[in-house]
């Protein structure tokens, strides 16, 4: 009899690696916030004398989702300018907003309120992009979230920096620095878009990128706007750009990717980039359907991503990853088109490959860390059950999320964050609310 | 004061009818099963003495929600044979399970499982097009669930009838007789599609619905295959067809209607046709998209359903009208197309209209049957709060929905099925699996 910490025994687990298993039985053994074995329960109980034991008899186990793209601190504009036309919900709905509020305290609240949401839906892993990062990390980091955290690059100024220059150094003062070793938390370079700098600012950031060996996120190809605008500006489509300034590579995560053409797919795949899909934002703002089938046929990594709660409006990649297998089908025009299977990868696997964090978490492995989901399919809409995945992905809802583990840490039990305080949390983003509406028309 | 049965104290109420308005902190009084009043809470206290005071201090109240479109049974099917090509699905998938399996006491106990669901999801009224339809109706009325029960019309052998003629004289006797004046059943004819029916069958079906006076509800222009082999076949699009036979007429609920030109949105709009969307089924058999925004603007009365669960796999209306208005923003390409108040008009008062019971249900007003649904707007995804129809409709799940009426008796209270025994209700569900996937490959 070996001690582990806590003996996990549902009736499904979906380990995602190797693709498509469906586990009956098994146990997870998780010791010093690891996977440490995945074996048949009864084996596990002779071998293992767990601290915890934790059976979940009507239950699924997956890996803990991954969030590829979100803002997590617009939770708290949540709603606040919807059904508008997209020029028009930035310049007159988020912008302003976030012109006049956006701060640390803004950062932090909102970032917590996200973190929480996610949590309870069963994200165990989040990839970010906003102002104040080093505030989301804090926030990471005291909650023990895992994150991936993107320093804001654009050469205008905000509350958190005055220039291009300013936001590269802040920037890489928190990429290399307090994270460098830290488990849950990793960082990278987030210039907004293709218009957020100069091809001398991207060149400069592209150099640091490399230096401190750092991956780059960038909303890229997200509206037939954005490569209209940039084909009268440069000549160029914002793909063929980023190639020449030396951007298209491994580590690049390119958000939305919604419009592109066989050429840049290819050169995608070539180059070994990755897509952050985020379909309900792309529906919401109209920006069109991204064909995740055709890059998926063509070798490149699908993850994806919620983006932020004011173009979506909700953090659950459940839900989301429902929307891309059925997107994928109908944009491919074949119902076969992105499985259940398939569409639980991308939530997962897919994710923490995207942003480089495959060793680490998004498939129940052991040596990775304890990063797991257990969604309850007992509920009415997912019975009877034929088919695990299917079940999964087609009919759970994020309220059907019932435990998670990062790292180890039991995060949600039975339904209820156990570390989290959510009725202070929840009157702070009242208190943000009031403050913000009282200042939006 | 007066006596009711009920006071509802919800913090919202969305009543749908007039459009775009939310009260905040009123009442509705319910009385022999019926909405006898709405006004300010402070007002209702001192005018009413209920014998139950029902109190929801963090939710919207909303009208029932309306499923214009399921096969309900098919819950016992869910899953059974996901990620497939439209005819490998129904030719290896369904249609032999449906010719195996497909008895009265499987129309039973699916449809059980399948109000129990809908109920639990907001669902007060749904539109159902199956196989033994009295069984549909019968189980509707025990559970005291509003139904509009289509008849199925096909000229093929199935366990219910023969051929076309048995099929109309069963419905016939269905539709004029044990329901004509019962206050939860309406009933109609449901010709499965176009091919279902020779012409002369369906002119035959036309005068009888027109001497009972009952609608017709039928798939109609669900894929463009339906459409090409129609041409091929006839030299005519089914809508053509359709028209010259006399059955495009105000008593026609048209479902799917993916792919119509805008002569035949037109003709519908003059004629009255209504349109019952169901988006998620659409995407998920790689139908298309039905371009909702230009019906509606045409004119064309839309509701929303969830088809069967076998195509979808969820009977929730709430996510499926979230679905409409994002799909309807992405085919606009116009982010401000089909509001937040747009969808949930399309999920309560049109889908009441699609079925000609917008004078028994569909909004809050008084003199209706009180068919209410009460979500719960506290939770994490659906905070803070700007504004409440894009609460509902961009962040609610249906394990939101907190309490459900049907004709004013209380079905979901706080959560929880009031009258349905779920555990004898899933064994049965899990009984039909076991032998459905006995005989399955």
């Amino acid at each position: 009899m070996r001690h582990c910490d806590t003996l996990i025994a549902p009736r499904w687990c979906v380990p995602v690696e190797p693709s498509g298993v469906v586990l009956d039985g098994h146990a997870v053994i998780v010791t010093d916030g690891k996977i440490t074995d995945l074996l048949p329960l009864e084996k596990a109980l002779k071998n293992y004398q767990p601290s915890v034991l934790i059976e979940r008899p009507e239950h699924a186990l997956i890996p803990g989702l991954v969030n590829a793209h979100t803002h997590a601190a617009m939770t708290l504009l949540r709603g606040l300018a919807d059904d508008l036309p997209l020029q028009t919900w930035l310049r007159e709905g988020v912008w302003p907003a976030e012109k006049r509020w956006v701060s640390a305290e803004m950062v932090r609240d909102g970032t917590e309120l996200a973190i929480a949401e996610m949590l309870s839906a069963g994200i165990t892993c989040f990839s970010d992009q906003y102002f104040f990062p080093e505030i989301v990390a804090e926030t990471a980091v005291d909650l023990d979230m895992r994150a991936m955290v993107g320093t804001p690059v654009v050469d205008i100024p905000t509350s958190w920096a005055h220039d291009a220059e300013e936001y590269l150094s802040k920037g890489s003062d928190l990429v290399h620095d307090p994270y460098a070793e830290h488990p849950l938390i990793s960082t990278c370079f987030a210039p907004h878009s293709i218009s957020a700098l100069s091809d001398e600012w991207f060149t400069k950031l592209r150099v640091m990128a490399d230096q401190l060996d750092v991956p780059v996120q960038m909303h890229l190809h997200e509206t037939a706007q954005e490569i209209a605008a940039s084909l009268e500006k440069t000549g160029k489509r914002p793909c063929e750009r980023m190639d020449e300034l030396g951007l298209v590579n491994a580590s690049l995560l390119a958000v939305h990717a919604v419009h592109m053409t066989d050429a840049e797919v290819a050169r995608f795949a070539e180059a070994g980039v990755n897509i952050a899909h985020c379909p309900r934002s792309n529906l919401k703002l109209a920006s069109g359907i991204a064909p995740i089938a055709r890059y998926r046929a063509a070798g490149v990594n699908v993850a994806i991503g919620t983006d932020g709660a004011a173009s979506n409006n909700v953090l659950d990649i459940l839900s989301e990853i429902r929307l891309a297998a059925l997107l994928a089908k109908v944009s491919a025009d074949d119902a076969a088109a992105v499985s259940a299977s398939d569409a639980l990868y991308m939530g997962t696997l897919g994710g923490a490959r995207a942003l480089g964090l495959a060793d680490a978490t998004g498939s129940i492995v052991a040596g990775k860390w304890a990063d797991l989901a257990c969604v309850d399919l007992s509920v009415l809409n997912s019975q009877p059950i034929y088919d695990i995945s299917s079940q999964l992905v087609y009919t759970a809802g994020s309220g059907q999320v019932s435990d998670v583990w990062v790292a180890g840490k039991h995060q949600l039990d039975n339904g209820k964050l156990a570390h989290i305080n959510t009725d202070e949390l929840l009157d702070r983003s009242n208190e943000w609310r009031d403050r913000i509406a009282a200042t939006t028309h």
